[in-house]
């Protein structure tokens, strides 16, 4: 029988599209005695957790709290709880997953209209509304950041094409929450969901999640029943709402995580953070631009958390994100689908958005590309992101493997 | 705006039926770093899982994982993978978890006929094969421990049914495996599912889910589509099968808690193991027994890992568990359903699956009772399962906060 040590992975510098790095204050919180589900201290913590989820969502909807699995559980608990057969939904698809909303939204039975963008493009909002013309809309679903392409959608113009339809617009944040500017309440958001390890910086299993009013009702109004038992949002909310009473046991261990790493999200400060994000992206971006490289997103509609560069002719995809994980211990990710082997996207999400990650890779880049045969300006996209740097200068930025507090 | 300080929650003797206790080991590996969900030395982590989730169910399906949620998720697997509209299925239900089970059956649209037991007993297998009686049985679902009664059914007799009727036999062993002699190949079992946070004794969060080449059979024979994206086991298995196509980032921290808790189960033996179980459970129901208190379920039944004890006439079900919990910090269950304030449910399961904690419980439950003016004959419990011990001497059995590795 073969031995299985010790698990013992190596601590990689995680510049991919999710999960990010993680802070030492989070990994702790694991580490807190798991308690019983109903237990008086752990509602308590559930309380907790459902106070720092409507902060991180700027939102005061009675229904929020992490959903128990990865993003894509958050994504399935909106379609499975808000369409039925019969209904129409008008869903985004700028990407692969704008396609997987779209599947989830079709598995329900309803009748889903794709609006197509080209790759690296967001969704015109005004195919939204040509598409809704003479059409009873159930929800507009909307992939915020498409993090396939690196593409953001507009959430304010389909909010208003929403308005017109008077349908629910339901945000697929997974991408972006906690590092892109988003107020669910302000922008009038009907649900929204994330991944708790994207922007939020806690390992993956939790999708925080929040629906307003207007979607309650919704789902108050249905005439069939909720296909999955697991993501039935009414049940689900008599453990988290008032009564607690039992539903499925919550993951212990990771509602602590991401109880911790919402605490971090507020103490450096939303707005913070955003312009953190804003910062390392605009930095990278001008970076690889001087390098020679070309994004594959306008600089209007990139979504600042993930960055899609378009790899050089001749550069072998593979080899060069083979050396940077072997040589630097760096980990980005490569195209999906028709864009395999066109892009790469380099992730500066939470913990993993620090300016030394943004130069260390412009440098391990030049390093692997010249190994390639490419020629480059020698230094020019540190160079570049340095002076990017120094006209935005950094405040208050997390280090790796510092934790927050210690700011 | 209220601050929300530093997660801190006590660390309680965990005597209920799930969560159970964590051992240090295993929490341990939740701070492994956190590695991306396609990274190599992932894949060869999820990898040894499956090696490990195999010997822990006795199997040698291919079809073996953990899904991304918790036991609930692996039971919704199971029903949302197999059947579909037009389907029969017979699925016990001897209280609140064969209850679920039908839930989720009938939520998929197939005829549900629900074998019912009285609470506390098994349910007769012979119900199974008249209702069976010409009708085509697409799956018999069986909850092997019902963790809400403490009764547990006979797995051989009911795949001696499923075989005359020519169905599937799923399996929820959700509150055994790991703690309860149970073998799938040998068994015959086609479906079997269970959860992180029971006898494995790791936090909450994944669902090991195991089924066989006649179910994989089923499933690639559906006519409709399955209505959950998250759940779809073609796609999954396309992750954690040979081609490792992305579906959905695994819960990557608690894969690493739950190769750590198989680890344990390993060098523990399973078989010395399930004798664990046996051994403390029967101890403490000789204590409890000797206390003057009846235990719902009569010997050949008792699932071992869950204990239903009667609570005596006269005596405050919610003032003694608040008691046990604030001046022993012991938790224990009460009943679910028409078996609230009648009965106790007292879990001892993996790593709570303890002498220290049977004799612990034992004393505490006397001073608690006689705090209720209950007349017991003083030290009869502690006393009996002593001598329960003596007869049935404790080899290794690990002592809690003491790792597997240093007996």
């Amino acid at each position: 029988m073969k031995p299985i040590g010790e698990v013992n992975p190596p601590a990689r510098i995680l510049l991919t599209p999710g999960p990010a790095n993680v802070e030492p204050r989070v990994y702790r919180a694991l580490l807190a005695p798991v308690l019983g589900h109903l237990d008086p201290d752990f509602l308590r913590i559930m309380d907790d957790v459902q106070v720092l989820t409507r902060r991180m969502f700027v939102t005061e909807n009675r229904l929020t709290f992490p959903v128990s699995g990865t993003g894509s559980a958050g994504m399935e608990t909106a379609m499975t709880n808000l369409l039925e057969p019969g209904d129409t939904a008008l869903i985004t698809v700028a990407g692969f997953f704008g396609e997987r909303l779209a599947d989830m939204a079709r598995r329900t039975g309803a009748e889903v209209i794709a609006l197509e963008s080209r790759p690296g493009t967001p969704v015109d909002p005004q195919q939204a509304r040509e598409a809704a013309r003479g059409k009873k809309i159930k929800l507009i679903g909307v992939t915020h950041g498409e993090t396939s392409t690196g593409a953001l959608n507009d959430l304010d113009a389909f909010r208003q094409v929403t308005e017109e339809c008077g349908g629910l617009l339901v945000v697929d944040a997974v991408a972006t929450a906690g590092g892109v500017p988003l107020r669910v309440d302000a922008q009038r958001l009907d649900v929204c969901f994330t991944g708790s390890q994207k922007c939020l910086s806690a390992p993956p299993g939790l999708a925080p999640f929040t629906a307003g009013p207007r979607a309650e009702a919704v789902i108050g109004k249905r005439k069939t029943g909720v296909t999955s038992w697991y993501f039935d949002l009414t049940y689900i909310m008599k453990y988290w709402g008032q009564e607690r009473t039992y539903h499925h046991t919550a993951p212990i261990s990771m509602i602590y995580a991401l109880r911790e790493a919402l605490r971090l999200v507020e103490e450096e400060g939303l707005e913070a953070r955003w312009e953190r994000h804003r910062r390392n992206a605009q930095a990278l971006a001008t970076g690889l631009e001087a390098m020679g490289m070309g994004l594959l997103v306008a600089p209007p509609h990139r979504m600042l958390t993930v960055t899609a560069v378009k790899i050089p002719a001749g550069v072998d995809d593979r080899k060069v994100r083979g050396r940077l994980m072997e040589e630097f211990n760096i980990e980005i990710a490569g195209g999906l689908g028709e864009l395999k082997g066109k892009i790469w996207r380099v992730g500066l999400m939470g913990a993993s958005s620090t300016q030394n990650n943004v130069l260390l890779l412009l440098a391990a880049l030049e390093k692997c590309l010249l190994e390639e045969g490419i020629k480059l300006p020698p230094g020019a996209g540190v160079a570049a992101a340095v002076q990017a740097y120094q006209q935005a200068p950094v405040h208050g930025e997390p280090a790796q493997g510092e934790p927050a507090a210690a700011r």
